[in-house]
């Protein structure tokens, strides 16, 4: 049905119809890397998006949720290297003036540029260096554009992030490109996930923002790295139609549903495993809970543990501390029924471990870059699943030396 | 109204009339260090316990909870190098085994020993050893033997702790002194907090109950290192009424509750001071919040958060990262109206910081060992405060290797 690239030295894969994009280097960041992006769809397009739940939202934020109601946007700006976030009154007007820039180099009403920010908090955009950059943004836009842009939005990520995928209905093929930086919940301060959806597929703007917040759900609200939140955690979704495909039936939204949930869900474990230190994707798999958010809670807390993560970083199937976190998780629960399997190792049988010559080889798993922690608590049919990575000396580093 | 000594070189202050301990080493720790440890109440004593929240359980606790329901209590044995935590039914047989082992030297029935266990969990505990090096154990009982058993429970801390305490009531002195290890959230997988608070106040079991309760929520449940819990938290007090005071009047156990909140909250700091890998002893105020409760989900939430301990090891005054984890806590609250301090240097107003000088001011009381962080949300007036400490290579270097 879909076929899918993950790898972003096939820019030609990231073209979609109608849309153009560039990313520059405005000085913000201290390294002079690209640091200013730009998407735009040379047609209207319709628009939806999701954003952080946090209480402190950064500027960008607060605009585009105003901007993102009427249902239509037709370019978004970003800026790597600063968040403009506790900027107060000042920081809006920041990013009125940055889309105002935008708009008007493209020549579009204000409120059809959307605008997003990354970076460190508390400090006041230099929104003259952006202005002063723009006219070269505007210059850079090209159809295979979208990976000078991921690389415009890096931030502590070693990689950038991509994503397409072209699926067909009816007859006709749709593409689907996207492209992120960081995680909802990897690097908040850094005020960090960022997503920026584009496809030529025709769709009523109400229908992609229910099908954006159930992919969002599905995949980068399934991540962790350090169980933080961002200020500016921001998913943006373009459609512009251009291949003529409608999705009308349920059938076929399911299939649309499926290509955005495979492009998130690829983007959301690249994030995982470029998360801050990380050296080990792990899955945190829960079956047998009362419920699924019981399930959930229960993954959630061990996938957070940081002792449980500095064990994975030691590569260490120290299921002591597995255990301990399910029984943290406030969800009730048997100790005694409790299994846990590493990959297909099955380490704990009933709340005991199975002794040394299976610790090794749940050990030989925990090695691997890669590996599935199940935990069946063995009380009822609920499931979760959460993405998380092990917590590593770099991670401290990392953090403790950011601003400096 | 009251003495304290914190300093465990002076032995004599531990000295609790009626009441002996010891501490020796039975083999249990890799490097040959005291880790059995015992007290002995010579005449019958009246005892309280409080115990971990987590579901899963460790054998000791699973005993002592029916055991304690009695009130009564002459003797704790401890061990540590072995949480004796997910041992299923042998676990329970060699906690059972390990109390009468003492019981039967120290001619007593078996239910008036109580038992504790920290270290690895999910070994099985190595009950011949404890067994063999039970008669050393009741050979060292001896009055200035709290020391002995600090250092015996001691597993990750680099140094024992004890507080003591003298006071008076109706003319007459009565004595508390109390050793600890680790914290309930600091090491949990180490299975972790312990402590045993022993006096000659003549008190009822039920009273007992209700101050240690009371003093645990205000001083070990107040403290956090990692967010984790512990599968073997136990605080257990014992007094024999040797003292001769009892106190009847609402007063009087005021004053008792005052001398017991004051040793358990001086243990508290010590634990969280001495927190794996600590190099800063953070006090996390909240205040103006829309209540107590609410405002302990805010100070719990920045107490835990990675990125705000990472920043705080790099004594990096990061305020937009405590302003993040305000945000996340769920709590109503106006980001445009929060107040942060370092100390007294009041560095964000309203939402938005002050800029470089006051930065530089607070980046100097970042670098004290001890300080504190208040946050006003200036809502109404809900208050509460959290003990912390930094996040730092360190602790991912300890909790790495622990079992290797």
């Amino acid at each position: 049905m879909s076929d899918r690239v993950g790898d972003s030295d096939m820019q030609g894969m990231f073209i979609i119809d109608g849309f153009l994009a560039a990313g520059v280097a405005a000085g913000l960041k201290k390294n002079g890397g690209k640091d200013l992006g730009l998407i735009f769809s040379i047609v209207p397009a319709a628009a939806a998006g999701v954003f952080t739940c946090n209480r402190v939202q950064a500027a960008p934020v607060i605009l585009d949720r105003k901007r993102i109601a009427t249902g239509k946007g037709r370019a978004i700006v970003v800026n790597s290297g600063n968040a403009n976030c506790c900027t107060g009154e000042q920081g809006l007007q920041s990013a009125l003036a940055m889309a105002k820039a935008v708009a008007d180099g493209l020549g579009l009403s204000d409120e059809q540029v959307l605008v997003a920010s990354t970076g460190v908090i508390g400090e006041q955009l230099p929104i003259q260096k952006i202005k002063t950059a723009v006219p070269a943004l505007l210059d850079s836009l090209k159809p295979e554009g979208l990976s000078d842009l991921a690389e415009a939005i890096m931030t502590t990520d070693t990689v950038p992030k991509l994503v397409a995928v072209k699926a067909r209905l009816d007859g006709k093929d749709f593409r689907l490109a996207a492209a992120a930086k960081g995680a909802g919940m990897i690097r908040p301060d850094m005020a960090t996930m960022l997503c920026f959806v584009l496809s030529d597929i025709d769709l009523p703007a109400t229908v992609m923002q229910t099908m954006l917040k159930t992919a969002v759900d599905r995949s980068f609200n399934r991540i962790t790295v350090d169980g933080d939140m961002s200020t500016n955690d921001t998913v943006l979704f373009l459609a512009n139609g251009l291949s003529g495909v409608t999705a009308e039936t349920p059938e076929a939204r399911q299939v649309v549903q499926g290509v955005l949930d495979d492009a998130l869900l690829q983007l959301a474990r690249l994030c995982v495993k470029d998360g801050e230190g990380a050296t080990k994707l792990v899955e945190v798999r829960v079956r047998g809970a009362p419920s699924d958010p019981e399930a959930r809670n229960v993954a959630d807390t061990v996938a957070n543990s940081s002792l449980v993560k500095t064990a994975l970083f030691g590569q260490d199937a120290n299921w002591g501390r597995i255990l301990a976190a399910v029984g943290r998780a406030g969800v009730p629960l048997d100790p005694d029924r409790v299994d846990i399997y590493f990959d297909t190792v099955l380490m704990v049988k009933d709340g005991v471990g199975r002794g040394k010559a299976v610790e090794a080889l749940a050990t030989s798993v925990l090695k691997k870059p890669e590996f599935a922690i199940t935990i069946d608590l063995k009380m009822a049919n609920g499931n979760a699943s959460v993405l998380t990575c092990d917590f590593s000396i770099d991670y401290v580093k990392i953090n403790a030396d950011y601003r400096s």
